[in-house]
């Protein structure tokens, strides 16, 4: 007999973390449609001719692939075949891919749809994605993203409205986090006042690592990046700066105000703050070593931190320009953010941020003493279900220990206990399972007392 | 520049289709948890090990493959490869499957967790799950299961709740159905009676397909399935019998006395009858010709249609009492009843029995004149979503005509027009852009307008 298992990176969800994950979800679903953003969804699986040269060369080897139904191996290649090459033979034997992330699918969405979608579209996304990743503590195989996105419009507006939704989000699930912002045109203008417009990817990449290699490495890498030394200690200085917003932006221009898209950069920080100004809303934080890495970004870039909780951005986003342009539609801008619900999950955990009510099943057992208590159990189980009490009979007449022993290990507040003399008088005891207070009452007043005192 | 599709057989969902669907799956879900079922969910791939030969050999055609990752040529059999036997290669160039139904999964996370798990346990789970068939209308290749199970019981009260789970449901989406009941123990006392015993799976995957071929069809297919000609006849005459449910319970008693099994059968519909009563649930139907095709249920089996729509069962279920044996937990008896989501939606959509509220997106939309609009309508925007109304403000000072076309393309019901003057006295138009009026009026009074006159 084979002992279960699942593959090593996957997870299973009990009840109780279901019930956790889904109160992250919905809340941030729910912010999300107060701004206006729609949800769609998009296949688990996509054909790979859509993904593959989307990710880089290391996203490639990450993709899950499906392999064909039926004889696969009759259209493989035949040298590929014989010289057993994976490599080669992989995209011949499997047409599709689990979904690496929710943005390409999204462009690809867009571009399918775009007839139909009315610009600008915002559009939410929460469903799972997979990468063949070596799996480790907080890393999996198959995790959630959470993505909101402005698209079709280049307005600052909607950075502001992205940043406000951070903001409320993580305010209702009761994370204090830091929002900082920085602007691809601000990073470009610093490479352009260094002389090193050509190495930004180079620049910004080292500098993505700052939190992992300290300044020491950052600069080690710059110098075998070919920055002179003189490039490399300036690109720190400036990137090291420590101040408020106003403090910063006043540096940054003195230092970078030679560069028309360093300027550029400063006005729309400046413009989204008058937006979030406008509101009273005035926690955004300026990093200038705020990359994000990753090469897409045109403008604004965002990352959330949590202020309480040793982790690292459970939340990230920004402005592309060109999203659609790799499925033909040129010239769409999008803006938009994504939320880590993993992080998300694991901060609001050691922070003990979960309520009582992420926790609620059963609040209502009856128990009977026995089996003609069951039939008499029926009609009043359906009156506490009607009055929103979820509910449970216990299925036989069992002894009540260990009846109780099954409320008790389920949380189940209440029991209602039906003997024969119950049954009679229609006087049910009720027992509170935390307080083990009981009294004896009728149906209508039971549910009355535990809708009152229950947390539903 | 290639065009983008999605893989055959899979689809992507608009926000209103979502809306839709999730209306369906959080009605269902809100009464599983009345009737005290609780959440899990299991990873999209499960280890191949886990899945084959648990559906037949044709389950097993259709389970979707992942290919390993890295050198997945280098393990397998060389004669297998030279031969390119796909076949024999697919369990060794793979070692994952995406999960094909929501039962083994759930199986195998009872095993694995049967010591954290009280017994009984009510489970529910809304999954995709993924098949290679052959796509056709309403069968695709990724789709919704949505199951409760009991398992650890075989108390028949657990039977009327799910029956009553049914009833519920399908009553609050606003769909009328029949929900049919035989048992699996009737079917055996009538082949015991024909002297068939060894043949009932034959029997019953015959009457099975009795809308599709009809009583001749059915009669054909058990002549060539060795029944005699007498047999043959008995069978469909039984299996024919029109009455209500006492008349067709009298009926099998005169007929299947003899048969333990039989009396038994009868004995656990009376039983879960009678827990009905005791609700005033009276819509059961007994229907001789339900099999349910399926080996492993033992008792109950279930299944509904709509009575308004031409479309066949949109839920099913039964009682098996060896589900978690194939891992290795022997004799726990569990039921369970599956709901048709896709096929549920197709008959909302052809009743028509959608709401406005399914369609609910932005309620409210700031169209400002000016861009000095925009900042001035941030706080204003932040009230109404405070107040729980969807809001957007129109991200640009676009012609008026162009912000309004975007509202009723996109089905927003109000506008407030931000204009100078509005800036100035902070007396706003407020458009409702159904009726065409509009009103001048505060910030707070506009909302609560907006409140009392939107469905929410």
């Amino acid at each position: 007999m084979q002992k279960p298992s699942i593959p090593k990176g996957t997870r299973d969800f009990s009840p109780l973390v279901v019930m956790r994950r889904r109160y992250i979800f919905s809340t941030i679903e729910q912010v999300f449609m107060r701004y206006g953003f729609k949800p769609i969804e998009t296949p688990s699986m996509e054909n790979l001719t859509t993904l593959t040269g989307k990710y880089g060369d290391e996203g490639d080897n990450l993709l899950f692939k499906v392999l064909n139904s039926g004889d696969f191996a009759k259209k493989a290649d035949a040298t590929n075949w014989d010289e057993r090459n994976s490599n080669k033979l992989a995209s011949q034997i499997s047409e599709k891919g689990l979904r690496y992330d929710l943005t390409v699918p999204f462009a690809r969405y867009v571009v399918m749809n775009q007839n139909d979608i009315t610009f600008p579209f915002r559009r939410y996304q929460m469903q799972p994605v997979w990468r063949a990743d070596r799996p480790q503590k907080g890393r999996y195989r198959e995790f959630y993203q959470c993505d909101a996105d402005i698209i079709g419009s280049d307005a600052l507006i909607n950075e502001a409205d992205l940043v406000m939704i951070y903001a409320e989000a993580f305010e209702q699930l009761g994370i204090n986090v830091t929002i900082k912002i920085n602007n691809r045109k601000v990073l470009m203008g610093i490479a352009q006042t260094l002389g090193i417009e050509d190495k930004l990817t180079t620049f910004t990449i080292a500098i993505d690592k700052l939190d992992k290699i300290g300044i020491e490495g950052v600069e080690k890498e710059l110098l075998e990046r070919d920055f002179t030394t003189e490039q490399a200690k300036k690109a720190i200085e400036i990137i090291s700066f420590k101040g408020d917003n106003e403090a910063t932006l006043a540096y940054l221009k003195t230092v970078i105000a030679p560069s028309e898209d360093g300027k550029k950069g400063i006005e729309e920080l400046e413009t989204v703050w008058n937006y979030l100004a406008a509101t009273n809303f005035d926690f955004t934080k300026l990093q200038l070593d705020l990359t994000r890495g990753l090469n897409y970004y045109t403008g604004a870039i965002f990352e959330v931190t949590a202020n309480d909780a040793k982790m690292g951005s459970i939340g990230g986003g920004g402005r592309y320009d060109d999203l659609t342009g790799i499925f033909g539609l040129k010239g769409v801008s999008g803006v938009g953010i994504s939320f880590g619900a993993d992080r998300i999950y694991d901060v609001m955990e050691e922070l003990n941020l979960f309520l009582q009510q992420q926790n609620n099943f059963t609040q209502l057992l009856f128990c009977c003493m026995t089996s003609k208590g069951l039939a008499y159990a029926m009609p009043l189980a359906a009156k506490a279900r009607k009055a929103g009490i979820n509910t449970e009979i216990y299925p036989t007449d069992a002894k009540l220990k260990k009846q109780l022993d099954f409320a008790n290990k389920n949380q189940i507040p209440f029991a209602i206990i039906i003997g024969d003399s119950e049954i009679e008088t229609g006087q049910l005891t009720l027992k509170n399972l935390n307080s083990g207070e009981q009294e004896t009452l009728a149906i209508d007043a039971a549910i009355k007392l535990i809708t009152e005192n229950s947390i539903m």
